[in-house]
């Protein structure tokens, strides 16, 4: 059985796991499998893992190499999309890898790559919450927090492919110190992290709050922990929320006069948190920034979340094939 | 005598006066005529000047409408260029307008028109300061304050071609009302008016400055006045261009870790000031923004200033013409 329709296999490449999917043109996850990354031999043990999930992927699906012909990979760090090439991925402790030409080399396949915050929200752009918007600011919040403009479906890349990094924008007034080596930045209170520590600091001052009695030790905390006080209305917990949703907001306020976004797109982890968290960022919103922006501007959560990165990865693999970029 | 090389008539259109030049490729103003803005009877008095100039600029220069063949036009307010519809200029008194068809009706020509700002920066980005660069964000700051991004040699849009209003971008603790009717926005600090503000401001209140000198009435004061105080060593006008260059730095330390731009360029007549607005501006990047992102980005003053907008919409024109976008 042939189609007529492009597929392509998405890969999202994390510290921990990798995410391989085979995906059609409408941006439907028709297979999907979850893998540990394996970094025991650096890059080539990585590289055995992928070929291995792509011919799985062909065998289980029953589809060809001449059929799915395409792979795109979402990866952390910054990547270098023309020439295929990891420039510096920290936590996989790779640097000036060919991963694009060694991927093809072994899977018979083309490849092209590109960072995973920006396949993410590619994903979102193309095929999710900002499907048929042209300007669209995505912001992926998990342990931390990178954003990533896609323009007219195009990820933007900035000097040296450093662009996105709206979780080091620095807080006036803020003195947590920051993994970056700044101090400030808008990660340390919206992430997964950020909420995390605010929820230990309120319990080990002795704060009156419920998250107190959640776990025996404060440290066992997590940004879940606090939607799940939000939710029980515990006061403090709510405080928490409203202050990273202000500190947000704040930020967003600061970017939209320069962009004017069709769509912002809240994903990750602690998108999870929903209005918990929106409510606050629109409430600042509204406050300091003009409705010539925001009448035409969505505010959302992303769509497919999870998925967003392998959808967006085969997507961009599909576009590059056709050359259209 | 002919030329291989295109030329092309760039027009930067103001409230009171409009500019027109001879572009030959390289961006050089081969010939320049400044004339007062006509808006007796609205677009019709405006579209009669810039045929009479067109007609002036081809016979003065000895080239034919034939070899010259582009008019390139920067004007102000909200512009769609794709369309080449002015859409709403507030200050021209014009909206919904056919600027495009009109100029190349009346002229013979083809016609590209864009927003004057982005003209302005699309001309230090292809010929002036940003030259060679392929992130440049544009800063031209007169009588108000505006942006704009120039991504691969392509005016960045936004929504609804809104985006660029890095004036507007509101501050912490700052009440005064702008023009735009939002409180607290940069271009209320930084700007000419902005500047000249300050400066009343101080004299008034009976401040032991320089600046009580200049004018019987404080009204007079320009920012002009404030560098002419600052070069004498008084520290009212240099605290006064400290506390504008670090509100500029502080916005642009917000936007910097997501653009990663390789070059601010500082346009416009408050740019004049060069590193007595710089400087300060400089000193709050270094300390709120990673070296990652500032080791490899230029902060500089406009090289063509008050030209950069007749040469950018040239070069705009013989862009589109060329069908590069």
């Amino acid at each position: 059985m042939t189609s007529e329709r492009q597929k392509s296999i998405g890969i999202d490449i994390g510290g921990t796991h990798m995410v391989f999917g085979l995906v059609d043109e409408q941006g439907r996850l028709q297979w999907k499998q979850k893998v540990k990354t394996d970094l025991s031999q650096g890059f080539t043990s990585m590289l055995a893992v992928i070929e291995a999930q792509v011919d799985a992927c062909l065998t289980e699906t029953g589809w060809s190499r001449e059929q799915v012909r395409t792979i795109g990979i979402g990866m952390p760090g910054r990547v270098d999309a023309d020439r295929g090439i990891c420039l510096h991925a920290a936590n996989l402790n790779l640097r000036n890898i060919p991963v694009a030409a060694e991927v093809a080399r072994v899977t018979g396949m083309s490849c092209y790559i590109n960072n995973d915050v920006r396949m993410y929200n590619y994903g979102e752009a193309m095929h999710g919450a900002g499907k048929g918007k042209q300007y669209v600011l995505g912001v992926t919040i998990g342990t931390g927090m990178a954003g990533a403009m896609i323009v007219k479906g195009e990820p933007y890349g900035g000097s040296d492919n450093r662009a996105g990094e709206i979780g080091h924008i620095p807080l006036e007034g803020v003195g947590t110190r920051c993994n970056c080596g700044m101090t400030g930045c808008l990660e340390t209170i919206v992430s997964a992290t950020g909420l995390a520590r605010s929820a230990r600091n309120v319990v080990k001052e002795g704060v009156d709050t419920v998250l107190a009695t959640y776990h025996p030790d404060p440290a066992s905390l997590t940004a879940a922990d606090v939607s799940r006080a939000y939710d029980e209305g515990d006061a403090i917990a709510i405080g928490i929320m409203h202050h990273a949703g202000a500190r947000l907001g704040q930020v967003l306020a600061s970017l939209i006069p320069m962009l004017s976004p069709d769509v912002i797109i809240i994903g990750g982890g602690v998108a999870l948190a929903e209005e918990r968290l929106l409510h606050p960022v629109r409430e600042v919103l509204s406050r300091l920034v003009s409705r010539a922006f925001l009448d035409g501007m969505d505010l959302t959560t992303a769509l497919h979340n999870d998925d967003a990165g392998v959808i967006g990865a085969a997507a961009w693999a599909t576009r590059c094939e056709k050359g259209e970029r």
